[in-house]
């Protein structure tokens, strides 16, 4: 993680970063606690008004991170005051010492913030199995809490703060009506390897000003995690530390909606939606070591369970991937990866696209396809991969990026 | 496949290929039919006594080759006389023209060896989705036909004739006794990409001499094929050719055993079945870009398929290939794949030992773990991870090699 293997920044990365608004009820600090990095920032501190709603979706690793325990049993209270990120170290793995360690953390944190331990929440990100020394919040927590900022900038640093191989920060921000209330949502998230399928994500929060109590907040995040970061994949490894949280301050004041279904919350729900998938998608163009961000679409499936499954065997085949990475429209691999689903899948009605040229039907080659445009297709930054595979009215849609050396190298030393 | 792309020699090829003794019953003829390759041969013929009962195991893919349903159709009446197998094309998603090519193939070669079309068999790999000429066999299997041998050379140039990407050609021989008749087992294989769980194989063949009934053939193939192939992986994708057929000749004359679970089949069983496994881990040793040959093995889980699941999970997670590759003992990683494989395991029972060091127990870093020694065991060129789950007696063990960027240069432009 030494300044000099750090790669470039990502030749996806959006040309600018949003500027985010401040969000009432939140405030934002950073600091350099020393965990690892020397430098930069590595602690984000979030104060958040009393009464905040808080939702999480966390990852089903087996093997989850002490955070992720911590997170997990806070949640039920469901309110927060304080969330503590870390990064270069994910205190994943660290046995009894790790629950120690959150449990400082959560001291400290709720002494600065003046609330009880069950309204902190903590995420960590960077190694695992190495143990987190919590001593080093002592006073930088305070320090932080006293010096809360909102504006666009204060954002940015907390963007920052939470990176570790990604090559930019990652922000994204919306604004919706509630019953004719403005409200607005920002997110920030970090990720760019141990990415894969069936889980939350690696880091991401959101905040609003809306007023939503905890079960609307977490069944709005629960469906809004299944079509933005269930649906992004770098690797195809699932981390021991995933965490997407919401918070809601309820600073806007709107009329409490006691269902996630009310038809008042539809603004909402679509643009947090939106916001879920811009960070979802920015993960994935951070992918390590990507040339290329690839959307792959499945249709024509039994159902849409099925077609996530084969969009996900798809955009994790190291195959197809590499394929992308060296343009070569190698639609031989996507019968491959469709094959290897386990999903109904019927040969001789696949038909797979790149961009809009197909280039495949009827389990064979397009008689009408053309090489050199579907070379034109792979030579873009952004490819998408479809496929129909002629069955039902089953769809998906699943983002990843290329497979380059440059994974290779990021990952054949990230430890020393 | 130009000399030019062609990688050299995988690290962990054998010093030297085995001799492999004749099968009698058992004649083989290799000829250059240009289907892809120029100066090299692409067809292999293997001409089989009348009576030969053969047993298959194919893909799972959904999508399987044209090849594969030929061979499943075949396999229904169970005898064979000839066996076809070409390289440079898998005529795979190659549609009805596809199927027309098995079927020309068929007549062709059964011409050629005087038998019925039903007691061909055909294996082709190399690309998919291009169509397969068979019209380039008229002529060569006639003549392959009349020149048939039996000797050491005539295997290797068998085992030559079938590769791809393959680095070196790979062949095993065993001997066994039935019921004190002595028989031969002689086995060939390809196959280095598109390598995964849950599978049969890419192409291996194996040849015997003893008489034995179908249904236990097919038996002992089955459970051989579970011990070996499908413990095996290079990058988690598989292929729609994979294909593993073990013929038995008959012609050692042994006493006709009518039950795979015979005593007396027992060292014949045991001779497969480690035939079979060192054919299959010379698939692992040529993993395209191999550098690093991986043992994983996995112990206490609740069940042996628990064990094989998370064993696979381990052997199948990029970042733990790339550690390997950068002879990093990240044992993180380690976690994170058995944390993300979905079967039981409890993170603080976890105990993992890179080759013969202890590197994590109880859930977190040994104490006693020592990096140099790590260190040491990861620059070997066969590295053992071992993960202790502390649940049960469930057990497995898997093979695969590390993640380079060979991998990445053999895949970014295998088309072109």
């Amino acid at each position: 993680m030494s300044s000099a293997k750090s790669p470039s920044v990502s030749p996806l990365a959006p040309a600018s970063m949003p500027t985010l608004p401040a969000i009432r009820g939140v405030g934002l600090a950073t600091a350099q606690a020393g965990i690892r990095y020397s430098g930069r920032t590595d602690v984000l501190y979030v104060g958040l008004d009393a009464g905040t709603a808080a939702a999480g979706v966390f990852t089903r690793s087996r093997c989850p991170s002490a955070p992720v325990d911590w997170c997990r049993e806070a949640l039920a209270a469901g309110s927060a005051q304080v969330l503590v990120v870390n990064s270069g170290n994910a205190n994943a793995f660290t046995g009894s010492r790790g629950r120690d360690a959150v449990a400082l953390t959560a001291r400290i944190a709720a002494a600065a913030a003046g609330c009880t331990e069950g309204e902190v929440f903590v995420a960590s990100t960077g190694v695992i199995g190495e143990p987190l020394d919590a001593t080093k919040f002592e006073g930088v927590l305070a320090e932080c809490a006293a010096r809360t900022a909102a504006g666009a900038e204060a954002w940015d640093a907390a963007a920052r703060a939470i990176m570790t191989t990604d090559t930019f920060p990652k922000s994204a921000s919306r604004t919706a009506e509630i019953d004719g209330v403005a409200v607005t949502i920002n997110g920030i998230a970090k990720g760019a390897g141990m990415i894969a399928p069936d889980m939350a994500t690696m880091l991401a929060f959101v905040f609003t000003d809306a007023a939503l109590p905890q079960p609307v907040l977490q069944a709005m995040l629960t469906a809004g995690a299944d079509k933005s970061f269930n649906c992004v994949t770098v690797d195809g490894d699932t981390s021991t530390s995933d965490t997407l949280m919401l918070f809601a301050t309820g600073a806007a004041a709107t009329v409490p909606v006691s269902d996630a279904a009310d038809p008042r919350l539809a603004g909402f729900r679509a643009a947090l939606d939106d916001l879920l998938i811009e960070l979802a998608q920015l993960v994935a163009k951070d992918g390590e070591g990507a040339r290329k961000f690839v959307t792959v679409e499945v249709g024509g499936a039994e159902s849409d369970a099925s077609a996530h499954r084969i969009a996900m065997s798809i955009a994790n085949s190291p195959l197809v991937k590499t394929a992308v990475a060296g343009e070569d429209a190698n639609w031989g691999r996507v019968v491959m990866a469709v094959g290897k689903a386990g999903e109904p899948a019927d040969r001789d009605r696949l038909a797979i696209w790149f961009g809009d040229v197909r280039v495949a039907v009827a389990g064979a080659r397009d008689p009408d396809y053309s090489e050199d445009a579907a070379s034109a297709v792979m030579r873009k930054s952004d490819v998408v991969v479809r496929v129909d595979l002629g069955l039902g009215a089953g769809k998906a849609r699943v983002w990843t990026c290329d497979l380059t050396k440059g994974y290779i190298e990021i990952n054949g030393d990230y430890r020393s």
